[in-house]
Order: C-alpha cells, then sequence, then structure tokens
C-alpha cells in the first residue's frame, strides 16, 4: 500500500496567451495565469491537475504540498481536510480554500485512474453520456491587444466585437470552428440595451438554439428585472445579473426566465439561504472551487433534491481542467444545460500532449484511458512556466490593464 | 475492458433466526428475510450484495438481473438507471425502486474494489476514521418464540426484557459482549410513560452515554410533545416519534431535542419539504434505499449543506450489509452519531466467513481487504436458503404473527 502514498506535489506557474476579451470588470490582458500540479506517487505514478493562478493561489498550493506528502493518494476526503485545516488560519474563505483542495483533489483522481488503469470518470459512477456539450462562449472583445511598453500589437484570427453584428459573426465562427448548439454571451461590458440588442441578434441568428448572457453582477436589481423582461422567452437562463443572493432572489420573484449563478452561491454554506430564497434556479458549478469531481457530484445530488437544474461554470483554462470538467460532467446525470469553456480562446497554448481532448459538434467526447486521459507536453510546460517567470505577472487585474487604454475606467459594480 | 462487464446476477432468498424483538409493529417472527447477491463479472470476479427480503423484493431483483446483464460494472449510474426505467411502470415508488438499485451498487462497487486491490472506502474518497462506532439496539422482548403449530419454543441467551430493568440488564449484556458506548431503545411497545422510565433507567445505569429512543411513529403530535418535555436532557435525539413531514414539524417546533428520522424522509424527492418545514434535525441515512454507498455519501453531502446531523439506520442484517454500513460511514466526514444496528441479534446466522467483521469496543473496524472485504460462505448460503425454501415465509408479518399469541392485538398507529 506505501507505493499508494504522495512522495511529491510540484507546482508549477505557467502563464499563455489570451486574446483581449472584455467584461465587467475590464478586459483580459495578454497573459493568464495557471498553475499546473504534478502529485508523485512514491512508486513514481503521477497525477496531473490544474488550478487558477496568481500569487496568493501558488502561495496556498505551496503551503499544501507540505501538508499532503506521507499521505495516501486514495485519502481524497482525508487530504482535503487536511489541506483545509492548515489553510483555515490564514484564509478565512471556505470558497478560497476550496481552489486548493479542489485542484489537489483532481491529481489524486488522476494519479487514482492511472494506478487502477481506469479512466477518472468510472471513478465518479462512470460516464452516463460519451461526449459532453459545451456551449460557446461569446466576448466582446477588441481586434487585438494594443501595442504597449514597446510591445507590438498582438492580433488573433477572431477579429473584433463591439456590437450585435460582431457578436453574431464570432458565433458563426465559433459554431465553424467547433460545432456549438448553444451561445454564452459574456455581458456587462455595454449599456444593457445594446447587450439585449446582441442576444436578439443571437437568437435571430441561431434559431431555437440555446442562449445565455452573464453580466457579471453588473447591473442593479431593477435593471436585471428590466432585462428579464426583454429577453423573456429569448433567454435559457440570466447568469448573475445583480449581486448576492437576496439581489438575485429579488430579480428571480418576478423573472420570467430562470436565473443561474457562479457568483453568489459559490461554497457549501451558500446553498441553504440561496435555496430559503429561492434565488436562483440554476446552478452553475464548477470543480475548482467546489472541493473537486466527487464534491462536484455531491453537489449535483444537493441541485437535484432541491430542484436546482446544473451548468458549469468556467475560467480562461488549459487541457488538464477542460479534462476534469469533461470527466465530471460526463459522469453528473442531472446535468442541464452544456457546460461554460473558455478553451476555443486559449487552446492553441495548451500544456497537454494534443489529440484526446477535441471540441466537435459542440462537444468533448470523455477520454477513455487512465486517470483523467491526458499527457503533459513538459517542453511545452517549461516554455509556459518560463513565460510566466519572464511576464513578471502575478496576479490577475482585467480592471488595471483597462486603465492602460482608457484612464478614466473604473470598476463599478453595478454600472447601470 | 469487456471483462468488466457483468454476466450474471444471481439472487439468493434466504433466511435466518431472529429473536422475538417487539416493536409498533408486533414481534418479530423466529426467521427473518434477507437476499445475498452474487454479481459476476465476464471474467469471473464476484461482487457481493445484500437485500432486506419479501417476495416484491425478490421480483424486483429477479427483474433487475436481467437488466444488468452486459453493462459495465463500472458504470454504476447508469445501471442505476436502467434498473430503475425498468421498475418504474410497475414500482411507482422511488423509495421502493431504490431497495432494490442499492443493493446492485454495492455488489457493483464490491466487485469494483476486488478488480481494483481497494477496499470500497478508498472508492468512496477513503476511509477518514478506522473503526465505525455504533450503538446497543435495545428491544423489548419475549424470553424465547412461544411454541407454535408443534414447533418447540425457540429460546436465546438475551432474555426477557418487558420493563426498564429487563432494558438496563439487556443493555449492560449488550455492553459486556461488544463494548457498546450508545444505546438506542426501539419503543412503541408499551404506553409512553413506560418507555421514558425505561430511559430514564439507562440514564441512570449509564450516565453520560448517549441514549436515543424510537417509537416508530406509535405517538400522536401531543404525546410526541409530552415525551419530548419528559426527555428533555436525557436523549440525544428522539427517532420518529409521529407520523409524516408536517407532524414531525409540529412535534419538532417545541421540541428541546433533536428529532430524527428513517420513515418521514426516505427518497429524495423528501429532502426539500423535510428543510424547508424543519421537520427533522438528524437524518438516519440508509443505503439500503439511499442508492447505495456513493448516493449516500451524496446524501451526507445534503445533511452538510442544510444542516442536517447525521446517523445510520439499520434494518435486521446479516455481515454484507455491516460491512457496505462501515465502509460508507468509515468515509463520511459528518457522521455526527454511532449507527444502528441489529448485528447483535443475527449475527450467528451470518453468511459470510467469520474474522473479519467484529463489533468490540462499540465499533466495526473498516475491512481493508479488496472490495467490501468479505467473503461469502457458501454452505451457510446454501443452508439458510434451504431454509427459506423450507420454512415457506415469504414476507415480513410482525403484526400476524403477534396475533397468533394474542388474537386481539391491532396495529394501530399512532397507538397513544
Amino acid at each position: 500500500m506505501s507505493s499508494t502514498r504522495i512522495r511529491e506535489l510540484v507546482v508549477t506557474p505557467i502563464a499563455f496567451g489570451d486574446p483581449p476579451l472584455l467584461n465587467s470588470n475590464g478586459v483580459h490582458e495578454p497573459l493568464a495565469l495557471r498553475i499546473i500540479l504534478q502529485l508523485v506517487l512514491e512508486d513514481g505514478t503521477v497525477g496531473l491537475g490544474e488550478s487558477p493562478g496568481g500569487s496568493d493561489r501558488l502561495a496556498r498550493l505551496h503551503a499544501a504540498a507540505e501538508v499532503v506528502v506521507g499521505m495516501d493518494v486514495f485519502d481524497t476526503t482525508a487530504v482535503a481536510a487536511a489541506i483545509d485545516a492548515a489553510l483555515l488560519p490564514t484564509v478565512p474563505s471556505s470558497h478560497e480554500r476550496g481552489w486548493t483542495t479542489s485542484a489537489i483533489e483532481v491529481a489524486c483522481l488522476d494519479a487514482q485512474g492511472r494506478l487502477l488503469g481506469r479512466p477518472v470518470s468510472d471513478l465518479l459512477g462512470g460516464r452516463v453520456r460519451d461526449a459532453v456539450p459545451f456551449a460557446a462562449y461569446l466576448f466582446y472583445k477588441w481586434a487585438e491587444h494594443p501595442a504597449l511598453d514597446g510591445r507590438a500589437a498582438i492580433g488573433d484570427d477572431w477579429g473584433e466585437a463591439l456590437d450585435p453584428a460582431g457578436i453574431v459573426e464570432q458565433a458563426r465562427l465559433m459554431q465553424e470552428r467547433y460545432g456549438f448548439r448553444s451561445f454564452k454571451l459574456k455581458g456587462g461590458v455595454f449599456p444593457p440595451d445594446e447587450e439585449i440588442a446582441a442576444v436578439r441578434a443571437l437568437a435571430e441568428a441561431f434559431p431555437g438554439q440555446p442562449l445565455r448572457l452573464d453580466p457579471n453582477v453588473a447591473w442593479t436589481v431593477e435593471t436585471s428585472k428590466y432585462v428579464t423582461r426583454e429577453l423573456d422567452g429569448v433567454l435559457e437562463y440570466l447568469e448573475d445579473p445583480t449581486k448576492g443572493i437576496p439581489g438575485m432572489a429579488e430579480v428571480a420573484k418576478d423573472s420570467p426566465m430562470p436565473l443561474a449563478t457562479n457568483m453568489c452561491v459559490i461554497a457549501w454554506e451558500h446553498l441553504k439561504p440561496a435555496v430559503e430564497q429561492d434565488a436562483i434556479q440554476v446552478l452553475l458549478t464548477d470543480h475548482h472551487y467546489w472541493g473537486g469531481l466527487r464534491r462536484t457530484r455531491e453537489l449535483a445530488a444537493v441541485c437535484e433534491a432541491f430542484g436546482l437544474a446544473l451548468s458549469m461554470h468556467s475560467n480562461s483554462h488549459l487541457g488538464i481542467s477542460l479534462a476534469a470538467m469533461t470527466h465530471v460532467a460526463a459522469a453528473i446525470p442531472n446535468l442541464d444545460h452544456s457546460c461554460d469553456t473558455h478553451y476555443p480562446w486559449n487552446s492553441a497554448d495548451d500544456v497537454i500532449v494534443p489529440g484526446v481532448l477535441e471540441l466537435r459538434d459542440g462537444a468533448v467526447r470523455v477520454p477513455t484511458g487512465p486517470g483523467l486521459g491526458v499527457e503533459l507536453d513538459h517542453d511545452k510546460l517549461g516554455e509556459l512556466h518560463r513565460r510566466y517567470v519572464d511576464s513578471g505577472v502575478r496576479s490577475r487585474d482585467d480592471t488595471g490593464y483597462m486603465q492602460r487604454f482608457q484612464p478614466e475606467y473604473e470598476r463599478l459594480l453595478p454600472r447601470w
């Protein structure tokens, strides 16, 4: 049994290219941060994990790495509890601690699967679908990252999208390249009427295909109510129009469409008040902070028991996260909507060996190899780590980056 | 992968000895029924399961056996869904369907663990405790099954318990033989004041050791409220004093102690109304009807999220069930109370090879061998199956059996 003990957790911060995607906080910087985990067992088996980046999360993963050495890779509940206890004195938010425990749980399950010769989905009750549907994640965006501080402009092959026509064109490209059959627009960027017009243009261009809008709490309760009325019959759900459980509950009271969140229900202790206040009808789960893949299945059971529909949230991510999202989504019977993914925006810089994960017909086939079924590209990892080191970027700052080009820009939530 | 497909599900009804234990429905018959499952994979691996008996459950397991052949043993979610769909037209109760899917899920996990060389607890996130605490399950009982229809009387080494002194003596024996440190009295047999006296006698005899009382809905709301007042400060919780979620909620409003249930919240759709009405504070889970071991872990997450404490229910059972209960209880962090078990009443007739499961110091050490870690005693299985065939007993009938000795006895719930 000792060969299944954890010998080491190797923690590698990386930076990878990201287009100038707009949101209610500003605009994505040219480099996004992520952290790659290699959990090494006594017998040499390696399990992979991927976490959002940033100095705080990096420091917590380093602290967690000290905790997990010597523990058994099958004891994922005890591993999470040990990490949680170690972080508790300095990280009071259970949600924040969840980012750390989650990434390590995935690495443990990947290692388990490799040891056992079974895909991770089999450790979660087996897959109930062979491919997981994802939605096209549409963003208002600039044509390029403008030249800055001697750095040349950085373009991409998506082009500009700053109005309804641009969003529809982006959606067409997304569908052409990946076959998506549902669409999510990141809103909160322009005044609500402009975003309403964009959604209506999508509805006209893609009749019958599910649409969502996510302004990331850019609106007041009143504005949110206005948008729900305007988009009645057009959206499958409206995501995080306004801040907090009470505000969402106020909007939900009169809303003709379900409200979804990945912002006001982000830890286990938020579930009870959200249900009591009937604040949300769709939970966007995210294994990166709900405690990992097994906890995500447990969360799905909560949703089932309390009549919440289930969808899946995404941050900018690479292939290890996509594989994990795909395995757990494949195992959850009550996955009621296609999942979100930023993958098309970032996949060119992936750290995994190509060939296993492919977005086709708007879906990713569940890897069937042992563990997550993906392999690390060590050269690419070195390159992206080097980029991290050289860049000096240590935290995400969409607002500060926006202010480099629009000094008067303010982060204002709600803005409308 | 084809070697992990299910070749056959062998379903064996058995009957085993049971003492004359009294409850709100009557008295246990001399033979209790159970069904043993052997899930055989293409490669010959066998997973064990154990279900409550009776003709209805036997027929459903036979039907399920047809459904699961050819399915992959790792696809437990799909296996459960297929069985559920097959039973739905004739078994409208999701709770009743749950008995069938649950037993087969356990057999699948046992087979998985044997294939992988890991204990079942490892498939549930690993054990967070090495031994699982159980409570002494105290019953009012007769000294023997009276002679009947030419059959001689059947005694046992527990003796009679029909008053407080008898219950305290039984508790002492339970503690002496198994080291229990908590006690549950099955009530609903005598007028409430007599059972209150028995609980007080236990509290005096075992100071500081947790006590529970379970009258199995023998009481009205008013009587229940009276008992909660009388036993304030004496019980850790009161189990199912009265029938139904609204009735329990009415009692809970004024109750100085938590209320527990394994009767009014017995399927996933009962959770929301129970939480909304604050009807219970402790859920007694039971993997035999909540969908198996993974679903029990998910249920524990629901309890955690909604502030319900967790304990575990038991019916008359043998060692395969005890092993399954022990594995899942070992894997659940928020197991807040010792588990119930009838095992001391029935273990003499067990179908497993002795040596792995032992109730010592009031706890069972978690088996560490592959799967459930227990082996079937095929000779004993044959003997108990033969007893089933010969006995002609095909369903549990505590009331009818009581009426053989007390023709005026009526099943009356509530009785007081």
